[in-house]
């Protein structure tokens, strides 16, 4: 039996192809692929027409093992999938008689007849295998025709992972060429692409020429820059150890700025943080309208240690809800440090919470001035370990100012965790 | 000069193949095309290697007029589309004396010298000409060969945009077919997408029947029904007056269920309806801990009417900060219609506010009983027309429960806000 080595990605359907769709399919396909060692060298969407799906497919058999298809499958005159595959391979479809039953079966337990128009989906091109779908209508198919494997799957995300999940582990995985490509991915906060870049260098160039060459990638996200580690081994166990000391040097060159090495978003690191270290956290925010308590709540079980969150867009707000002195953002403006930590303070106490952040700023479009532009945002922070503040000016419109204002209260909350452990 | 019907957009670059990068370059691209009368046939992502490129390239030149890469124009070994368009169009590459000027101009500019790996960005095939990029050092290339048209882009977003833009309005907009594809989208809250698609089916069949047929489409976005409209015009002005008849229809179907028809989302509608009545909120939060507030704020100017916002995530903020009888909570529990009626009156009063909203529910994974599962999200909303107070049962995991719950919460004060400026 040939080995699959390497794959194409064909998502047929031609609402994949307006501005507003996007194939998240592949994304999961190349991480089930990538996992078992087969490299995806091009991914293609192309829409419902029989020439058009023909020509890629003919294309794609001519320069890789594995050619999966996702979507086409429906029971509609739109749905042209398995008519193409059949005419490129030169299989006649033929109606699988068990297959009628058990879609009539699955009609059947809804109390419905299944509409005579299913029957296509009953269809198989000669020398097919049929890979059941638990959670929809078009069952998948497998498609030897000499060395390469041409597999059809459905287009709903929630049919096709099961499907793909059990594809690799016993058909795909076992044909795989014995290595596996395994992934880790390094966050870092507070700092530029660049600096980031800069920083990992010497590691990149010293990777690229080992024994089992390391690939790297940065990828920019708001408020952190996430390097993305791939390496070939011979095991998942061989590979993860391998990537593991790759992290951890690179982690090294980043000291306390690399805050999650295994995939965790900000807020689950630092509400990780908050539950080891048994404290309630209360939260002011201006500028961010609730967006850093929001976050922090996205997290299960964020009920242990968030106590309040009070959104105090008026200055009235700030005075009623948070005790700040009305003379304090008369003598220095509602954005400016001592009225974040008067913000921080006053729902730390009045939450007797354990901690307090405080965050008000200019998020714009409106607002800015020569001596506070917009995407100024000062935040505090206060603890056992004490208090502190410090003004920013983030880049970008308001919903980048706003989710950057966050990640940045976030890790300085995340670093004075850190600090208040290590030293208690 | 051939006209240009259909095109295909190939981006290259291996790291667009991993299994977390998506290419939302085409997307822009298609609905500038689109926006022409041009249709996108297919798209490709191609990683770095010679010849899938060339394969790639060849197989869309055989299908469409015009073929548009982006990616690939770096001054690294990796950025092989110049010389890959070079050897398929059998068009031999040339330095371009003024391009090597330009770019030594630009890194002068930042006081460096330009290294020389950059002149090969410099290079033009034969008969191309060169769009220039006023946000990085790849220029872009135009080419024809025959009939057909090839278009070299940068990958990053930023410099791609005003290029594409300049090149529709000059060199793609004149040699397109005469004919325009228009889009339009309503949004409906509140209705299952098969409820939505049962309600609308009877226009679709008369829509693709008609002299000027329009197409439309169905997307489930979390607590939104989004239907897209598309139909060919010969020009915008006639493609937009079929559109908003279309449109009008449609809305009709759904009544005061259909909030948006100019592609605003919920926040905005609402904003804008809390603008026009000079009415001002304060939200009381509890199981989506301040997403609600975080949405309001989105919206630009929102500092007008969003007085303040609590997340009461503990029963005793509920009690301190909006004054919730604590026996109402031992009688009814958090999560319950009189303490969302009691959160919405109580932020109201205390903030002195037009509008107060409350929310309270169990967004899980964990805290759900028999009688109250999780993704029951009790909701009130109590304004100038008076008090009102619903519970719902979202599905999904927590991300989603939070959303749908502020989405619901958004459209109950959409309602209550239209009814009451009909009646003042």
């Amino acid at each position: 039996v040939a080995l699959l080595v390497a794959a194409e990605i064909i998502a047929v359907g031609s609402e994949l192809l307006t501005p507003t769709r996007v194939d998240t399919n592949s994304l999961f396909i190349t991480e089930r692929l990538n996992a078992c060692g087969i490299a995806v060298r091009a991914k293609t969407v192309v829409g419902d027409s029989r020439a058009d799906l023909a020509a890629v497919l003919t294309s794609a058999l001519a320069r890789v093992d594995l050619v999966v298809l996702t979507g086409g499958l429906g029971p509609t005159d739109d749905d042209l999938t398995r008519e193409v595959v059949s005419q490129v391979l030169a299989r006649p479809l033929h109606e699988d008689p068990a297959l009628v039953e058990r879609l009539r079966a699955r009609f059947a337990r809804r109390g419905l007849d299944m509409p005579e128009i299913n029957r296509r989906q009953a269809l198989v091109p000669e020398g097919a295998e049929v890979l059941s779908n638990a959670n929809g209508t078009a069952p998948g198919l497998w498609l030897e025709d000499g060395s390469k494997v041409v597999v059809l799957l459905p287009g709903p995300p929630r049919e096709i992972r099961p499907m793909v999940d059990a594809l690799v582990a016993s058909r795909i995985g076992p044909r795989a060429g014995g290595t596996v490509i395994v992934t880790r991915m390094l966050r870092v906060a507070g700092y530029t692409e660049s600096h980031a870049e800069q920083a990992a260098m010497p590691l990149y160039a010293r990777w690229r020429d080992e024994r089992r060459p390391i690939d790297a990638t940065t990828l920019a996200a708001p408020g952190s820059i996430d390097f993305h580690l791939t390496a070939r081994a011979p095991t998942p166990v061989e590979g993860q150890r391998l990537l593991a000391a790759a992290v951890a040097e690179l982690a090294g060159a980043f000291g306390d700025a690399a805050y999650s090495n295994d995939g965790r978003s900000m807020e689950e690191v630092v509400g990780e943080l908050l539950r080891t270290s048994r404290l309630t956290l209360a939260a002011a925010e201006s500028c961010t309208g609730g967006l850093l308590t929001s976050r922090l709540t996205d997290v299960p079980g964020s009920s242990a240690y968030v106590e309040r969150g009070v959104v105090a867009y008026s200055n009235q707000a700030k005075i009623d809800l948070l005790d700040v002195p009305a003379d304090l953002i008369a003598r220095h403006g509602a954005v400016s440090e001592p009225v974040a930590a008067a913000m921080a303070r006053g729902v730390r106490v009045r939450a007797g919470a354990a901690i307090g952040v405080g965050i008000t700023g200019i998020a714009g479009p409106e607002g800015g001035t020569r001596e506070k532009p917009v995407g100024t945002v000062a935040i505090a922070v206060e603890g056992p370990w004490g208090a502190g503040v410090s003004t920013r000016t983030f880049p970008g419109d308001r919903a980048q100012i706003k989710f950057s204002a966050t990640q940045a209260a976030l890790d300085e909350l995340r670093r004075a965790l850190l600090r208040w452990q290590r030293g208690s």
